[in-house]
């Protein structure tokens, strides 16, 4: 059997390039992908063990890199030797099969959307975010932040992908799809929830409206919003998780308190983990025409070898095959 | 000094009407308020002390309660005779000075609305929450919920409101405000956040767009978005936190951990104590010609008390005129 291939942008990321080329050389093993790894190829060569390409290694040149804070779609669109850039066009020219991008999130939404087109029927892509739920599979939110002005059939697509996305990533055979929204009786909502509300109604697997506080609940599968909303939403279950960790430790740190602390603290570690986005293995942006995983800004070379294991998932699922059959069923 | 009237709905909430009756006789004292209670004369009759009217305290008959799934609009047109209705016309009509609910949140902020009147120059309502932070004074969300689509200009008045209500609630001098938004650069967010964005610029407090994760956090003082958005920030919040504080608790719960966790669960059941709703105080319904504080659905005796207490502040305070205020200088 063939071995999927990776495209690592291997400068994007907080970390970049030592964790990011760190974690796409050990995706290797833990993987079990091909890595190309895009970038400066003397930055890279620096980089490699010894200065040789391990095998299951190529290293693709790619001389310019966007920043976080250039603006994405026009760098995407002038910069065509940025490293973000090469990697979509790896997967557009059949170089690889997928790619792993952990810079500037926009730029890489760009470079994906750009580069390796839509799929026909979808309007506009959403990227469908993990969001880790205690002891169990993580839950998608989609739109996580790619298309922040949504109309509802737009939304009733998102829908769609979501649902062919969740039976891959989690497992389920039938997932249950919820609209976000401001309570849960069917006429809650802003004027393009309740026109969604109504396109989604009867499509299979819909269960209606959910609130914000079933974001990291064990139902739905999917969470539908649009991406201005979805980004909200996640940053605020952040901020909200980090501000009660930092009161817990807080608390386990009083000197009074350190011998029961040493006792508790290596076990409220190991749960906390359970919501460390290094290990959930990325997001992905459905509606493009190839496999574009996006990890967060401050993937470790851990969270990349997650996210280069969740993109061969992804390709030998032929995800977006699945993706197309998706929307032609609900077009 | 004459005592603030606060009338208080007997019937709104989950654990109406002994806990609400509860905190509004503790309130007498606690909060040095008369109380004005609101609900069928003959139920509360049977909840008072030896079955007599203690001092500061008078009944208001009202014989109709509208109940948590009742539509909120229609009920509040037509059932006049129910308590929360009863309650915003005892402020009209100068019965009392402020009211509390506790009941169907959209009930109590229609008959605001509908009974006490708009303030002239206000479009649409806001509720301003408060979200707790760790050891600080609450941070406000405006609007969490009253107003689902918003213009940018009734945003605009939102912050104007907003940082008036601030220097009330926090004792901030020159509160800050921020858009909440998809990311902090000024070209962020969706369309009406880029117009919002382009009509606060120079206004006082503007510090500019914030993220989800600024919510529990020391900066802003306020922080502005439509009703729509604001309900899914506060949900995600809460589910968060109610999710990491369930981990934690669980493993404190382990028998393994029991003898160490004796130790830590005082301290951390204290700091929990800040981020707990009943001891906010409730959110204000701003644009109303009148005192209106919301409290939360499970309210406690201790809830109701400290939702009196923050109507009689805003009262003395005088915040209908500081609100009239803002506005005429924003407008």
């Amino acid at each position: 059997m063939t071995r999927v291939r990776v495209a690592v942008d291997a400068m994007g990321g907080d970390r970049a390039p030592d964790e990011i080329v760190a974690g796409a050389l050990r995706a290797v093993d833990e993987a079990g992908v091909d890595v190309v790894l895009v970038g400066p190829e003397s930055t890279l060569e620096a980089l490699l063990p010894d200065g040789r390409t391990p095998p299951g290694v190529t290293i693709l040149d790619a001389p310019d890199v966007i920043g976080m804070h250039d603006d994405a779609a026009s760098s995407v669109r002038t910069r065509t030797d940025a490293s973000v850039v090469r990697c979509a066009d790896a997967v557009r020219d059949g170089l690889a099969d997928a790619m792993v991008g952990a810079g500037n999130t926009g730029a890489t939404m760009a470079a994906a959307l750009l580069r390796m087109g839509r799929i026909r029927g979808i309007n506009r892509p959403a990227i469908a975010v993990p969001i880790p739920r205690p002891g169990g599979v993580p839950q998608l939110l989609v739109d996580g932040g790619a298309t922040v002005d949504c109309s509802p059939e737009w939304l009733v697509q998102f829908a769609a992908m979501g649902r062919a996305y969740a039976r891959v990533r989690l497992g389920v055979d039938d997932p249950e799809i919820g609209l976000l929204s401001n309570g849960e009786e069917p006429g809650k909502g802003d004027e393009v929830r309740k026109k969604t509300f109504a396109l989604l109604t009867g499509t299979p697997g819909f269960v209606g409206n959910v609130e914000g506080r079933e974001l990291m609940s064990p139902r739905p599968d999917v969470i539908v919003t649009d991406g201005f909303t979805g980004n909200v939403a996640l940053k605020s279950l952040e901020g909200a998780v980090r501000t009660v960790a930092d009161m817990v430790f807080g608390v386990l740190g009083r000197d009074e308190l350190k011998d029961a602390a040493r006792v508790v603290a290596p076990a409220l570690l190991e749960v906390a983990g359970e919501l460390d986005p290094d290990v959930t293995g990325g997001a992905l942006l459905l509606g493009v025409n190839g496999v574009c995983v996006i990890s967060h800004g401050s993937s470790s070379a851990r969270a990349i070898v997650n996210a280069s294991r969740l993109a061969r998932d992804c390709v030998a699922a032929g995800i977006v095959d699945r993706v197309k059959e998706s929307i032609g069923r609900a077009g």
